[in-house]
């Protein structure tokens, strides 16, 4: 197995990952507001119409339009105001020939009013008065917002598997939803292997270096929805990794390893892929950095083993582990749409696999281009906190030149050249 | 003041509200793990050399490159192997002519070699044996990550005002920073004006909707860094929203209101304007949705008064108030970066000021292309959850048609027409 392992391509990695654990997680219901980052676990209707009666969608005068037909600026035409209406309340008249209703903004429609006319196109609309001058002739309709015309009570208004922003948090508060059903975060159990990680508050020490992806994953799980359980780093002695999966897997829904997945005499994590407990998804995918990434399921629990390298293992994270959580938390479309761009800079380093290199996104003339950044080592820690994309450069002999057309995967808001 | 507002750009706008609230708030300290989606209040820098010693990338031979000068496939060159090093290691032999030292990924490289050789250009490279053949002729210097050669000690590597991301999180642990100095959350106070309005738990009745606009402010709050805190709605009954003022000013750092900003009868925050603890920043900006919305200081504390409408409130939260909650935390570049894009379909709706449309973007051709909403009403509460962007029609009689080029600004991670 450790040499001989056979390479499948992303594509084909991520939808056997997917496949192999196609279930949601259980749902629990909490309140509205603590929802925000969220998934629905169901569909939810609108309880009523939107808006629920006529109203008014400013500050005016409930009118007849047929009363305004002669109206003009020179001319204004006048109407006995019966009555005041603030939003909240309820007409208590109606609007009978030459009479108008004072009406403020989202306030129900009177009886017989087929119209408003806005306060700016009357006289002396500042003042509370027993008449009021209409300076423009209004059609019938004008400035009325209909019950039910933007949504009808029953219309699906909210999917499942929709992930809850301030937009979804608008539209459950508007038809009464409270509590809320969502799907139950995913916890991911974290293992960090390797002998020379030291832990973050630990001095270096010679030839250590400290914990970075344990850290780094941790707040990569939190930003996608799943609760991280990060455990000191494990030593590479063989069965010290499969004795943390024992301890740990009746408490978790996956795990995510890092190091001790490549050809080493100490990668414990590829040592295990042979154990009964274990059922192999892969061992080799045709991307670079991070080829060695293997997945499988111990136990019934899927299992992403990234590379130890802080490279590899953020874009293993953004490829293989969020399309995964997605997918637990229900959230139906997970795979990462794929745009095409400009090469910004020439990649001319040739590779067996298809290269991804982090880079941020520019607009040129309307065009899209894509910039690779410069120091773009696999392990370079500098440069993971900037990346907004990965430009896949295909494998080959040539890698590709300036100006040339690539792939770009987005996988943070892109600043477009914006510092912010 | 109620009916002659002065109206400013959108741009002077968010300055002089910039302008008038330019200090950070106060640093604390918390633990490297909950750091995430936190604002870093200073810099910091690199404690020790990246990588701190010469190192292996991968798992193969520390050899000297002078030994191998007539290796290849054909006729490997065979080195004894003199000791096996473990990442975490440190070597305690020295590469002497004609030896070599297997190493693992990671692990300090021995006095003597200049070069490893990759287990995949051996032989027999799963046996650990006592001698090596090498088949390629290696250069010096070849396979090995050098001292520094990412990040020196002493470099800055975080920025004050830096958001903090699983990339930033990796830096602060491999300097071995566990206790992170971050700025504090803003406190928001948020208070909801408007008679019609009911709390989310009740039923409708006659003439009242349900507020909305609180429960997708605390979302948005919250998804910026802010703490909201979060009232039932407010009487429109003058003096209300004052009192509710004078009671939280000392709890909050911010406040922002909906609803009676307009020039309605009962328009609480309006008549508060010529108040004495109030300065005026703005109360009119040149936008649809949402003119009316205000600015100003209370008694030291910045409000932003946003309309009551939904689309227009949104609107005014993403182009006011968070650059002024990121402008709070520390961040330095806190404008909102607009791109030129396609417009993907007309507007031809004539308007006194600039139209900021909710929309999508796509690349076609990979060309940015702009489509705004169908359903665009300015209070339209269904297309909130999937704008990704404001395009920006300018001022005038005609609007845009599509094919023309409009400014574009980002507020969400775009899809680029992919579901997820």
């Amino acid at each position: 197995m450790r040499f001989t392992r056979e390479t499948i391509s992303v594509e084909k990695a991520v939808q056997m990952l997917l496949a192999a654990t196609a279930h949601p997680l259980p749902q629990e219901e909490i309140s509205l507001y603590e929802a925000h980052g969220r998934v629905m676990a169901r569909l939810l209707q609108a309880d009523s119409d939107m808006p629920p009666f006529d109203r008014s969608p400013l500050d005016g005068y409930a009118v007849r339009a047929e009363d305004t037909v002669h109206a003009s600026v020179e001319h204004p035409v006048w109407l006995n105001v019966i009555e005041t209406i603030a939003a909240g309340q309820v007409p208590s008249k109606q609007v009978l020939p030459n009479t108008a209703i004072r009406i403020m903004t989202g306030a129900q429609m009177p009886e017989g009013a087929d119209a408003v006319v806005m306060f700016e196109q009357t006289e002396n609309p500042g003042e509370i008065s027993e008449r009021v001058g209409v300076k423009r002739a209004m059609k019938a309709g004008e400035n009325i917002s209909r019950r039910g015309e933007e949504i009808l009570q029953g219309t699906q208004v909210i999917e499942r598997g929709e992930r809850i922003n301030g937009g979804v948090m608008a539209l459950l508060a508007a038809f009464g939803y409270v509590r809320i059903p969502v799907v139950r975060r995913p916890r991911v159990g974290l293992l960090i292997t390797g002998n020379e990680l030291l832990p973050p508050e630990e001095p270096l020490r010679p030839g250590q270096i400290r914990n970075s992806n344990g850290p780094m994953l941790a707040g990569m799980i939190a930003d996608a929805g799943g609760v991280p359980l990060l455990f000191p780093p494990l030593s590479d002695h063989p069965g010290v990794a499969k004795e943390a999966l024992d301890q740990l897997v009746d408490q978790v829904d996956l795990f995510v390893t890092t190091g001790g997945v490549s050809v080493g005499d100490f990668d414990g994590i590829a040592a295990m892929t042979d154990d009964d407990d274990v059922q192999l998804l892969f061992n080799r995918v045709a991307m670079r950095p991070g080829s060695p990434t293997t997945a499988l399921m111990y136990r019934n629990k899927p299992l992403c083993g990234l590379s130890g390298n802080p490279g590899a293992c953020f874009l293993g994270f953004e490829l293989f582990v969020r399309p995964l959580l997605e997918q637990m938390m229900g959230q139906t479309k997970v795979l990462r749409h794929s745009v095409r761009a400009t090469l910004g800079s020439s990649c001319e380093k040739p590779c067996p696999y298809p290269r991804y290199l982090r880079g941020r996104l520019q607009v040129e003339n309307m065009q899209l281009v894509a910039y690779p950044d410069k120091n773009d080592k696999a392990g370079n820690l500098t440069t993971l906190k900037n990346s907004e994309c990965f430009i896949i450069i295909p494998a080959g002999g040539r890698g590709r030149s300036e100006g040339e057309e690539v792939e770009v995967i987005l996988h943070a808001m892109p600043r477009f050249g914006g510092e912010s």
